[in-house]
């Protein structure tokens, strides 16, 4: 089974990263991009996990592991058959 | 309108960082774990941007900017109201 966690800052937190995106952004003449916010991805491989221990086991990677839960939220899903897309 | 853009490493790269994860994760018990794959994520707000504009613009950026088309793949979607969860 594989799940993806999606880390990123609180919304109260700057996000120093997302704001320089931002400006260069900006500087190239996207003017519609009135904010970004970047974080990080996981994708995890749980061999032999049902659903229900996915639901304990993730959440308790992400805050011991993957994310800083002072600072940071996390996410997940479980991906069925999903492949990413991009050329 | 809010939209979500997934980099990460072509599978044919190899992923350092994911790969450190995973060792830590087999180190504290979490053996279920067969891989871990990291990237990044990037939330961008698109003001006034309909979802045939959001088509072309987001791809756009995401090969110009976000993502290094030599080694790196992307996948985005629109948000559709949705918050991200965690404590």
């Amino acid at each position: 089974m594989k799940v993806r966690i999606l880390v990123s800052f609180k919304d109260s937190v700057l996000d120093p990263q997302g704001q320089t995106v931002k400006n260069a952004l900006h500087t190239m003449g996207y003017a519609a991009v009135k904010d970004v916010r970047q974080g990080k991805v996981f994708e995890l491989d749980l061999e032999g996990a049902t659903k229900k221990e996915a639901e304990t086991l993730v959440p308790e990677i992400a805050r011991r592991v993957l994310a800083n839960p002072i600072i940071e939220k996390f996410d997940w899903e479980i991906l069925k058959g999903r492949q990413g897309s991009s050329p």
